[in-house]
């Protein structure tokens, strides 16, 4: 189909980007994330400091992106704020030198956030897009994050007209955006292949400043395979999985899965596909990665509800090549609706994550080095973890080659509370917190998920906090976290 | 109606009750506790102790219970394990001399948790009812809390008929328990008026092992008329509410309103009904305390969908008096319902709760003195904090005369994450976090909130910290805290 949008250069699009907007990109997990319209930004804003002229935008996606977003803005020191999620090394020392403003959220919250205005008036949101109908109707390509919202909440859409991705993709989609409260009628997602949206987004045509062509993949890195420890854990999920089946506490017919990122995550899926006693599943998650689609393959996985297709550019081209067999196996939501607890609760999710470092009452840090440095951000592990049927964190039980370990007497940060973590599971075992009191919990930790080098050392904590609810000592809580500052060894605390 | 149920005295009922019996009862806020048959458990306890015999119980309820439930049994050192909330002196104690195992939970949470089996079998259901049918069917009292789920989850009932309620109550709850995923539908409440479930309870005669009569009020305790500090507080809320409304990010129509329990939440109730330009408004929260019946009687309630009517017995006969013109105003629901995540993130919710201590960076401790020592329990603070579309917290800026800061470097334990709260109001003033990075929340904080004894000593903790994402210095963490534990102020804090 022909439209008449206007066509633009990347450098012709950048340059209608002011200092101070407040810009939405399209962007989940690097997927669909704009790659030539936010270069030219960083290069317009490099050109502008060189003239002594301030540029600086903040920059809302629907959670990180590739170096061609946040790497290049950040070292053309173009972001001023910027939520809510990042794992970009260069956007990363950004925040952490105190240059760039991070809000973490909970990714749920971020479209609503924007929608009541808790980041100013939306000047531009910049999408990317595989096809463009002369309506003003588009489709999205491998995530949809908060793209319906920004395109909705801005006063102009530049869209990135990205070939590399097939306009067969319409279809895949399924966008909806709740009304403001009170007028709200339920998210009729009773399962996860339910449809309650558009396959498309319309963007009044008035609204389109014009669209750049390009033709780039997402800038997907690959993963690790498993290793023996990544392999333990996961072994120990699955063995978990199985027995709360015998238990009666997970149904026959399971539940949907929501697993997180990374090389861990990626062992957990593998070693579920593998357990000839868990059934076919369903995922009800916000990224599928590699990992699902090989599970898809084999038949493990029915079917995925995500906000993105986090893959790398040999599984794109196997999907996009057979996509007339992928087309019903998966569906792409925007993160209000696939983190939504409402759905969440309703299905009975079981939300599997990792942990930076748990504690030993069930406190879980998903975000923090020793309570100061950003490493990316929540995410959605806490839309999911309140309120899955079943909750598990993950983690090795120690880094650093044992001098750091990664259950402590306290975390340092508090991502996930005590109230809502049930699982955490180490190479070590499995910590059961269910219906137990902190003291119940501490004992369960330790002798499950600690690693035997910290064990000794935990039990002296408790023993020191006796006589309370939660037997903490304020005076040694940071023990593990300051003997690693100071002599670069945990196991060098005194307790 | 005549019915054939045994009819009983309380100490026949303890009598069916063994050592090792998980026992659930009815209660929230001491409302619809069981008051007779608990104190002959304790009784009963207090008799198999002198005759060298054990005998202990795990105890679930809704909620906090009164002296004759919670006090009794704890004080016949009756109780194993307990959850999830309590607010009695003798169960506080108990729990934090470590003689009772309790589990701190999400209210919300409770009721599918004890489905799940993370209590184990739950061998009887103790609850009050102010009417039984000859088919066993039971009208509830003053609160619906975990009641549907203990009853068909118990191996046997047993029902205190408390006259003191009339029966005429019948037609005032709304009782609804969702089935086990992955097979549930939407809760369809889309306007906090909206019934889903059913006005009455039917219990399977067989499962009847009898009743015992009585007639006594709630344990409810009245509450401190507001002070000049809370009114302030309340002032501040009710200020911050009507500017909302004129920016556009509160509907001119309101939305409905949660409020903890306590003199502060009071006070704010207060404010709200006294402010001309906040509007005719419904409550969907967990808890009806006499403010809120003040408020109905002055037309600025409409409507209230509630766990528990936690009135004192004036107020309980006033409504009782007048019961047909209250009928229509109000709703008691589940808690499972009530504080679903669901149904507040549909709706809209405000959330109003109180905080122990806040800190910097918007983390809230509603459950810990000093990190060990057990107040009440997160109750259902969580899940509407965690849903709303605006959660607020509030507290005095002081304590103890001034030698408590509530506002804190960090809070010594964290029950609201960073990501979760986004208003905190003292009576200095009202910090808004939304949009705000942690440096960024500080300052707003500071400015705002806190006290000015302790400005100064805050700002010295932010600069120490400086170069991280969220401005923590571990080895001073708690120096305030230390302080006061030392010293006996926190205001001599070295920082």
């Amino acid at each position: 189909m022909t439209h008449a949008f206007n066509k633009l250069t990347a450098e012709e699009a950048a340059a209608l980007i002011n200092h101070n907007a407040t810009v939405g990109f399209s962007a989940f997990t690097s997927t669909a994330a704009p790659k030539t319209i936010s270069k030219a930004i960083a290069a317009r804003a490099s050109a502008e400091h060189a003239a002594g002229r301030p540029f600086q935008i903040t920059v809302l996606t629907g959670a990180s992106t590739g170096p061609s977003l946040d790497g290049a803005l950040v070292a053309a020191d173009a972001v001023r704020k910027r939520t809510p999620f990042q794992s970009d090394p260069v956007m990363r020392k950004g925040i952490n030198d105190g240059k760039v403003q991070f809000v973490d959220m909970h990714l749920s919250r971020t479209a609503p956030a924007i929608r009541a205005g808790h980041f100013g008036k939306v000047n531009w949101a910049i999408v990317e897009a595989c096809a463009i109908d002369p309506d003003g109707t588009i489709v999205l390509t491998t995530s949809a994050g908060i793209t319906p919202t920004i395109v909705n909440q801005a006063e102009r859409v530049l869209i990135e007209l990205n070939t590399y991705h097939p306009a067969a993709l319409r279809g895949c989609h399924d966008l909806f955006e709740p009304v403001y409260p009170p007028h709200r009628q339920p998210l009729l997602v009773n399962t996860p292949s339910d449809r309650i949206g558009s396959p498309v987004l319309r963007i009044p045509p008035a609204k389109i400043a014009g669209y750049v062509e390009c033709s780039l993949p997402d800038e997907v890195g690959g993963f690790s395979e498993p290793d023996a420890l990544t392999q333990r854990i996961g072994h120990n999920v699955a063995e978990f999985l199985v027995a709360e089946i015998h238990a009666g506490r997970i149904p026959r017919e399971f539940l949907p899965i929501q697993s997180g990122v990374g090389d861990t995550a990626n062992a957990v899926l593998g070693a579920m596909g593998q357990h000839p006693e868990i059934p076919v599943f369903d995922m009800y998650t916000e990224v599928v990665q590699d990992s699902a689609v090989q599970l898809m393959r084999a038949g493990k996985l029915r079917f995925a509800s995500t906000v993105a297709l986090t893959i790398t550019p040999a599984t794109a081209q196997e999907i996009y090549q057979n996509l007339d067999a992928y087309r019903d196996r998966f569906l792409i939501r925007p993160e209000e609706i696939s983190n939504n607890p409402e759905i969440v609760r309703r299905l009975g999710v079981i939300s599997m994550n990792t942990a930076i470092e748990a504690d030993l009452f069930g406190n879980v840090n998903s975000t923090h080095f020793f309570g100061r440095t950003l490493m990316n951000g929540i995410g959605g592990s806490g839309d999911f973890t309140r309120s899955a049927w079943l909750s598990i964190f993950t983690c090795p039980s120690t880094q650093k080659g044992g001098k750091i370990s990664t259950i402590v007497p306290a975390v340092s940060h508090v991502d996930h509370v005590e109230h809502d973590v049930q699982i955490i599971v180490t190479e070590q075992g499995v910590a059961d917190l269910r219906g137990k009191s902190p003291s119940e919990r501490a004992a369960e930790v330790i002798e499950k998920c600690a690693h035997p080098d910290y064990q000794e050392l935990l039990r002296n904590y408790v023993t020191l906090g006796k006589g309370a609810h939660t037997p903490h000592t304020l005076d040694k809580i940071f023990a593990f976290h300051q003997a690693f500052q100071t002599e670069g060894d945990m196991r060098k605390a005194r307790l």
